[in-house]
């Protein structure tokens, strides 16, 4: 039996994984936590847990967190910096779902996210928690960053292309459509439903903490420099990102060709299938997939990759939940592996 | 391990059978059939089932697929009587998700579907498959007809009540809205994105063949004459029904007295969840549940129930799968007690 | 020219006032007034507006506003009764487009609103804006109550019936289906997208204001107490009303019988159809338009009358111009008479 | 008095088109005409127009059509080149909604198409009607081909910065997202609501007959040979398209260089904005605007343009209109000058 504790448990990325978590009968958890919900029964914000998990709310406290084997941090960016060091001191396993540990470096950090880091000398320890780029050091380590919702679409799509420089690393262009799960249970004007519904729109161009995410991992990945733009939008559905992105080959090569390298790349990865037809949103939702599809533009002759995920699973708690697995020697597909239509 | 088969697995309940059952270890599919797209795989037209169910559809075989012991038929009304009876000689035990088998007599059936009976010496071995009025005569029955997806939520909403007289049974009036998939896999302009978004609107008032389903099964489980009108709404959401239910009371009571009284009804049942609040489609979505709410309204007096399922789960393949558990004398709430978000 | 003042123009119905009276040639639009959103401009808000309207929202100013022959008042309720009597001291005609007006008593008023009514003098001479009912009575007065968007559809349901006395007003039962934009432009976690999308849910169950609303109007209107249920659904669209009614006849009727009572009380109206078959909100969306469908269910021998409205324009400010044109003197259809699609 | 007609009025942009003419006083509708609609009244297809146009579509006939002295055809592409030689031999001034009339040979046509071009004697003669482009063309000719929705969003966010020489024009990537009415009024299962609703997905990439209409048209235009890129895709809104394009920078510009270059570029332009803040569907849906942000991403240093028109207005019906009016020396706002909210 794994103990595990979800702290930041009354947002949308902390319920998620209490729902995933509380189906297994090899995990129990031991406390849910939460700041301004702290208190109140979990399945009073979130009635579809009634009879399933009727638990109330902790305050968060981190030496209690870390009675558990495994501490899912699933605070706002700037908070579990600030939690994290003491819950390692303490011994426990940590995954983090913030981006407080995605990037290199503190100065890095400080420049994307507009404050000093407060744990620098965490980032060294901490992996950056995609399977299929780190999965053997996700095994070995204790802090596992578990990747932003747009970046584990955008460096799944991009990760094979650059590894066989296939294309031209200063000319990829990303165009990123996620649904409004993706920010988060909130009470902001703008992300009510009538300024939602019927509309889309770009956001935080050339300013979103995701793209030196995005770059910066491919860039350690493939030890080579990107020049990537990046155009999130916010789309009217409540789960699920779909990803375009564009680049310019380097050399001539026929879509049964990346086809090919992208399934050699892929091959037996549990969760990402590399098809035939271009992947749509309906067919990862509510799973932990990565749907992946790759062509070659017959008018501008470049590399197109789409790829989808549900952005509370693969994008956030369904690959926590992964790395969990990885961390601990467990099926990687254990809790994962449904597809509830 | 039990065999089972589908037939009618192309269409929006079928499918979903086999998303349940293809994810338990206890159960083997031996034949997924289909009529006008058999030969395709079925993840060609669910391609959220790629790398999950990877099977051809099969043309529609009674005597192949009685070579499982249980039948799912997910086929329309009007196409299961015809091969429901080859399938029962057979030795089969049948689940039939169409309405062929729900009504009392074959009489009902030809004035309510417009079209005689074809299989009228099975109606008196059928047992209307709702486990929170039936579950003693599913055990020991071989032909389930699954409850329609209306008849689901309205019957549940009203028998409590109904049962212990307290309301006026001559004063039931019924609203319904219902999600898209209610109506199948469909090409219909009236189905269309373009016709269903941004609308609502009222369909087959007073020739719903819901409506005597409702009528007919709470008849025979109060043995008291039901006067009620059904009034069944067409919403833009993809899954769901909400059912809100008035009559007139027959006795004082509380809005106290009639959740006790649900309650108690209720006690002890896995998949109903009689609420202290108001209950909301996103709390049943992708679940087996029926919540329920009741309240006597301080202006009117009169009892209001509202009630809500996934009109696929627990008004469809959910309800099926928990039927199939209940006949075996399986755990009931096997493969059904997930709650993905 | 005409010349008119908004309060409230930052809120979703003033700013539909904004787009409906800048579009005239024939009216003056001497201020548009807000109050926390003051200093701002309207098309930095509303977007649509850039080039269209681009002044500056001023602070509230009764004085200032009442420069104008009309002053538009879209405040929340218990705002405007605190300003309406200085702008009727200062000569202006006014249009309230809150619930302050709309109810014959004090008394009533405080029971159903919590608080006591501040300009009690001023109710007798408010007249209730539906001019289906009141067209002659809003031509001589200075004071419109501007009726609730539930209302103007409930009321226009149930009015033809009532007076002609076919129904027994004591088994009214109603249920309404309202877009979110009804609860305006609002930061409420409840109405947020995620929340609000693939979902439904009935609130404020014998609570809401527009209850009592409905039955004093009727009942003054046509001398009868009625009882009846009133049950408001919130689902995920963005504008419209869809309002579906029942109740028992008082004598034997056809559904052609019912249709003709129904034509000939609305002949004429110019915002009012009487439909052969099933009302929708798509065609109403945009319009001043009320649709009316009525039936005689077979099964109960209920009349079920179905409207619907666009709960921003029949259901709030295009009925406010409505009553500006009758009050005025002008057209009544004009700026309303548009179907964009 | 301008007489027109409108061929293939059941559609939704032919429906369109007489939803925006049948509100001027100044147009008269000679005949409304449609194929296998024909003897239905549209107002039974498009009830929102009722009591507002209530006549029979008649079967397509062009000798009739060529009464009028405008001929609006909103026919699908390949049918309207049969017809417009004998509206034209008639002398009827022809504005066509689809692609037959839009790439600048018959060669390119059939390449693109699919099909030999049947009137290429008429390709010379016809003029692209983009205003902003083609303006003084427009009022001097009698044969308009309406550009299709992509392309209008995709050139009018090109032309300037393609004209000023400040962009790479082998560097284009444009990715769209389109609302589904997009696609006309249709059966096909995979425009149905259950398929749409909750997805997205590119589709045609690399095949969009859009795309050599955008890349010809910029060319023509500028004397610049371009490569582009175009991913279009299919979202879950009836209405608007948003177009993300992204090229590389000939030079170094700041974000306010290019605001500028743009705000000059459409300078006097009645329905281009060029916007300080990022655009979004919502504020152009129901309108002939289309509204443009401009920025160069401080990451990549790549121009971004971003475009958003209404699809059934700006991008066919109302930027049709927009060119009756200057084709006949109107006031070009002429019944295109609202914003419904």
């Amino acid at each position: 039996m794994t103990t595990v504790s979800v702290l930041g448990a009354s947002g949308y990325s902390g319920v998620e994984l209490v729902r995933i978590l509380s189906r297994r009968s090899d995990v129990e958890i031991v406390t849910a936590m939460a700041s301004r919900q702290a208190g109140q029964r979990l399945d009073a914000l979130y009635p579809d847990l009634a009879g399933r998990f009727d638990r109330v709310l902790e305050p968060t406290d981190p030496a209690r967190a870390a009675d558990a084997e495994v501490v899912f941090v699933a605070l706002p960016s700037g908070e579990s910096m600030q939690i994290v060091p003491e819950l390692r001191t303490r011994g426990a396993r940590v995954i983090d779902l913030g981006g407080d540990f995605r990037l290199r470096t503190a100065g890095l950090y400080e420049r994307v996210y507009g404050r000093p880091h407060k744990a620098p000398e965490l980032l060294a320890e901490a992996v950056y928690g995609l399977p299929e780029l780190n999965r053997v050091r996700i095994t070995q380590c204790s802090l596992v960053a578990n990747p932003g919702c747009y970046p584990t679409s955008a460096i799944l799509s991009l990760l094979p292309a650059l590894r066989a420089r296939v294309i031209d690393p200063g000319s990829i262009a990303i165009a990123s459509m996620s649904g409004v799960s993706g920010a988060g249970r909130s009470s902001a004007v703008e992300l009510s439903f009538g300024e939602v519904n019927e509309n889309i729109r770009a956001y935080r161009i050339g300013a979103h903490q995701h793209q030196p995410e995005i770059s910066t991992i491919l860039e350690d990945a493939t030890g080579v420099a990107t020049t990537l733009s990046f155009i999130p939008h916010l789309m009217p559905i409540t789960r699920g990102i779909y990803t375009t992105a564009t680049a310019d080959c380097t050399k001539e090569m026929s879509t049964a060709e990346v086809l090919r390298l992208y399934r050699e790349a892929y091959a037996g990865e549990p969760f990402v299938r590399v098809k035939d037809s271009v992947p749509e949103i309906r067919s990862v939702r509510y799973t932990n997939f990565c749907d992946i599809g790759v062509l070659i533009d017959p008018q501008s002759g470049r590399l197109i990759i789409l790829s989808t995920i549900d952005n509370m699973l693969k994008g956030a708690a369904g690959q926590a939940v992964q790395n969990m697995n990885i961390m601990l020697g467990l099926n990687e597909e254990e809790s994962l592996a449904w597809t509830p239509g």
